[in-house]
C-alpha cells in the first residue's frame, strides 16, 4: 500500500485504518510546522514563539517534569539542554515532583511537557513551581488548555489534534521543540556560535525528509510485528540519547498491544534484567552508530549469547559492524545525533502499531487508558 | 521452622537453605552495626566514620550515581537528603552519568553506592567526577575495594560478606547509611536542631527491632508466593519514599524468579502500565499510611476495578482504611517515615525469595547474573 503524507488536520481517519497510523504519517508535516515556530527558516536563526520570552542567558539550571510519554520527551530534553546549552536539568515524573519537596533555590526555570495541557499531575506541578516563585514554561499541544493559561511562557507544538490514545506525533513535535529550544538556549548562553547555530538549524530542517525515509520501513516492520505479536514480553534497550527512546518504545508497545514491554538503560542490563533473557524474550535495541555504539553492541552480544531474539535499530555503519549474526536489523538513514531521538521514534511507533493490529486490539482506544489524564 | 538471627559472618549457610535467606535474617544485626558507625549510641549524636571527613555545611547540591540495587538505594538517598538536609540531588545510573556530560559546576559532592566497590560503571563514574574536580564519597561494603581506595571519603556499610547474587542486607545497610548521613547533613546545615537529631537517632535505633518484626511475616509471605510462582508478570507500585522500593522489589523478583516484574511510580499507572492490568497480572503495592497513602489508595482501586490481583503492603492504619475488598494485605508495624524504605524491604525480599524457591530456580546463583559487574 502506498501512502501519502496527510495534508489535513480535520479530525477524520482519511484513508487510514486508524487515527494512530494517520498521525504517524502526519509527522513529517507537523514536525516541520513545529520547527517553524522555533527557527526562522529564512535566516536560519533560532527564535522563541510570540507566547514566550525566556531569557536563557540567565538560566543555569532547569527543572523538567511531565507524565508518561511527555516525561520521556523531557528526558530527551535533559540530554539536549545539558549537551548543547550546558544547562543542568533536574527531572521528575510530575506525580513525584509535586510531593518530593526538592530544594528549588538554584533552579532558574521549571519546564513542563503535556500534550493536552490538562494532565492533572503536571498542572499540579506547575502550580507548585509557581507557588515556589519559579519562572515556568510549558510545551503544550493545546493552546486553550489550563496549563497554557497558567504558565509564564507557552511553547506550542503544532502537531494538530491527536486522537489516538497512544501519543505519536505529539511526542516527536515535543522532541523537535526541545531540540530547537536547547540550541536557542546554547546561543543565548554563548555556548553555540552563530555559525554553529546555522549548522544546527540546517540539520533540524532535515528532519521531515528523514522521518519520511523512516516511514518507508513500514513493510519491513510489519513483517517483524508478526513475530512480536506472538510474544508476552519484550525488553527495549538504549544508551544516552537512545535511553529515553527505549522507555518510550516500550511504553508504546505496552499501551496498545498489552505486551509487557520494559525499557532499560542498556548499561543496567547486567544488573538484573539479563536474568529474564531466554528465547521467549525479544529485545529491541536502539543503537545508531554514535559514541555509545560499541558499549551497546557489547550488550547486544550478551543478549544473543543467552538466546534472546534481537531487533536492532541502527544505521548503515552500525549494520556493517555485524554485531551479531542473527539479529533482525532495521537500517535507518545516517543522521546527526540531535535528530536520532526524533527519527528513531518512527520504527518504534510502527512496531507497536503493527503488533497491535496483528493482535486485534483496539489501537486507538486501548483498554483502561484515557487520552488525557485529568484526575490524579 | 523457627529461625534465629545469625550471629556470625563466617561465609557458610549455617542452618539456612540458601545464602540469600541467611543474609535476609542477618539484617537486624548488620543494620545495627552500620548504624553504629554513623551514630554515637551513647550520646545519640550523628557522626562520620573515621574514613570520611565531609563538611556538609558547605554542601548544597550532590550528584548520586550507582548501578542496579545500589541505584535504587541512591534514589531513596535522594529523597532522604532532599527532605532532611535540604540538599538538592542529581541522580543517574552510573552507565549514563559517565557519558552524559552533565554540567557539574554547582555540584559540591559526588556520592557513589556499590556493594562490591568494584562495579565497573560506578568506578568509571567516580573517576569521571574526580577528573571534573569534584569531592567524592562512596558507600561501599568492601573496604579493600578499588572504589574505597580511590574515593576521597569512604562510608562503609558493615553488612559483612554478601554471597547471594541478589543483594539484600547490603541494600538495607546502604539505606541505613544514607538515612543517618542525611540527618548528619541536616544537622551540619542547620536544618535539624539538636533535639530533632536525638529524636531521629532514637528512631533509627528502632530499626533492628522493626526488621525483626517484619521477618515474622515470613509464613504469610511464603503462602502468597505460591500464587506468585504461577505468574509470568508482576507490577510493583509506590509513591515518594516507596517509589524506589517498588523498583527494588521488582528487580529482586526479576533477578531470582525470572518473573517479568516491573516497578513504577504509582502516579504513572494511568499513563500506560494500567493497560497491562488483567487477572493474570499481580500488583504489589507498597503503601505505608503516610502523606501519599490516599493517592496510592486510589491507584489500588483502579487496579482492582480492572481485575488485577493486589498484594498490599501497608500498616494497621492503612489496612483499616479497607481500600479494596479483595487485596492480600500484609500488615507491617507502624513506624516513622524515615524507616519505611528499610523495613518494607523485608517483605519484598521474602516474596522474591519464596517465589523463587517455589519455582525451583537457583536462588543464590541466578542465571546470567554475576555478583559484581566488573566489566561494562
Amino acid at each position: 500500500v502506498k501512502r501519502s503524507t496527510s495534508k489535513s488536520h480535520y479530525v477524520d481517519k482519511g484513508n487510514y485504518r486508524h487515527f494512530m497510523l494517520k498521525e504517524i504519517y502526519e509527522q513529517p508535516e507537523v514536525i516541520g510546522h513545529t520547527l517553524g515556530s522555533f527557527v526562522d527558516l529564512t535566516t536560519g536563526k533560532t527564535r522563541l514563539p510570540a507566547s514566550a520570552s525566556i531569557d536563557f542567558s540567565s538560566v543555569k539550571r532547569m527543572a523538567l517534569s511531565a507524565c508518561g510519554t511527555g516525561f520521556y520527551a523531557a528526558l530527551v530534553g535533559r540530554y539536549y539542554f545539558e549537551r548543547y546549552a550546558r544547562i543542568a536539568c533536574d527531572l521528575d515524573v510530575a506525580s513525584e515532583f509535586r510531593y518530593r519537596e526538592s530544594p528549588l533555590e538554584d533552579v532558574d526555570l521549571a519546564l513542563f511537557v503535556s500534550q493536552s495541557g490538562e494532565t492533572a499531575d503536571t498542572l499540579a506541578s506547575l502550580r507548585h513551581a509557581k507557588a515556589e516563585g519559579l519562572q515556568t514554561a510549558a510545551i503544550v499541544n493545546v493552546d486553550e488548555s489550563t496549563i497554557a493559561r497558567e504558565t509564564d511562557h507557552v511553547l506550542p507544538t503544532l502537531a494538530g489534534p491527536e486522537i489516538g490514545v497512544a501519543s505519536t506525533k505529539a511526542f516527536t513535535c515535543q522532541l523537535m521543540a526541545l531540540a530547537a529550544l536547547s540550541i536557542r538556549a546554547g546561543v543565548a548562553r554563548g555556548r553555540i556560535s552563530e555559525a554553529q547555530e546555522m549548522e544546527f538549524t540546517k540539520t533540524l530542517q532535515e528532519t521531515p525528509r528523514l522521518v519520511n525515509e523512516a516511514l518507508h520501513l513500514e513493510d519491513q516492520i510489519d513483517q517483524l510485528s508478526r513475530e512480536m505479536a506472538t510474544k508476552k514480553h519484550a525488553l527495549f534497550l538504549g544508551r544516552g540519547f537512545s535511553y529515553p527512546l527505549a522507555l518510550e518504545g516500550a511504553l508504546k508497545l505496552k499501551e496498545i498491544s498489552y505486551i509487557h514491554a520494559e525499557g532499560y538503560a542498556a548499561g543496567e542490563l547486567k544488573h538484573g534484567p539479563i536474568a529474564l533473557i531466554d528465547d521467549t524474550m525479544p529485545v529491541v535495541v536502539i543503537a545508531p552508530h554514535d559514541r555509545s555504539f560499541e558499549k551497546t553492541a557489547s550488550n547486544v552480544q550478551e543478549v544473543a549469547a543467552r538466546g534472546g531474539d534481537i531487533i536492532l535499530l541502527t544505521d548503515r555503519k552500525g549494520a556493517e559492524a555485524k554485531v551479531v549474526d542473527e539479529a533482525h536489523t532495521i537500517v535507518m538513514p545516517r543522521m546527526p545525533e540531535i535528530l536520532t531521538p526524533i527519527v528513531y521514534s518512527i520504527p518504534l511507533q510502527l512496531l507497536a502499531y503493527h503488533t497491535a493490529v496483528q493482535m486485534g486490539t483496539d489501537v486507538d482506544q486501548p483498554r483502561n487508558l484515557a487520552k488525557s489524564v485529568t484526575v490524579e
